[in-house]
């Protein structure tokens, strides 16, 4: 559950998605108006599910904004090759 | 690869990332302005690629458009129980 440098980024990686949905709602109930949630390759339906799941069951005033994809160079920690992987940004606020 | 009542929906599933992208090139060459690529649960993932590997690589003319999430209900095959299920529309336009 990495917050990144930009302190309302949550960034959905290979944790139980309760984590991540924990942190949102955290980070709304410190204050914060917008989220962003971010992930890449095969977290991206996780990070569906997180925003899902925070705006329809836990906070009905949380609403789903501008949502982006995009492609990433990775450096497969395998092989040492450069790999498209894609990403995707979606914007929850009050 | 199947496509639904709209005939311009590509719904992504189990095969091949390959078949999906083929199948959105067929659309747009048959004239085609605008398709809907729709996916549940983990094909989500999928979806997104299908949308960046047709723009950045082959199409370059065709851009993401708009972006909705929801829930869907679905009964499971297994238990019979009903389980919410994350989806993904995204819109491809010329």
């Amino acid at each position: 559950m990495s917050a990144s440098k930009e302190s309302n980024t949550i960034f959905v990686g290979k944790k139980p998605l309760t984590n991540y949905v924990l942190a949102c709602l955290t980070l709304f109930q410190n204050g914060t108006s917008g989220i962003t949630v971010k992930a890449r390759g095969r977290a991206i339906s996780k990070a569906v599910d997180v925003a899902q799941i925070l705006t329809k069951r836990f906070a009905s005033e949380i609403a789903v904004g501008k949502i982006n994809i995009d492609t990433e160079q990775m450096k497969s920690t395998e092989t040492g090759a450069m790999n498209n992987v894609s990403s995707i940004e979606i914007h929850l606020g009050k």
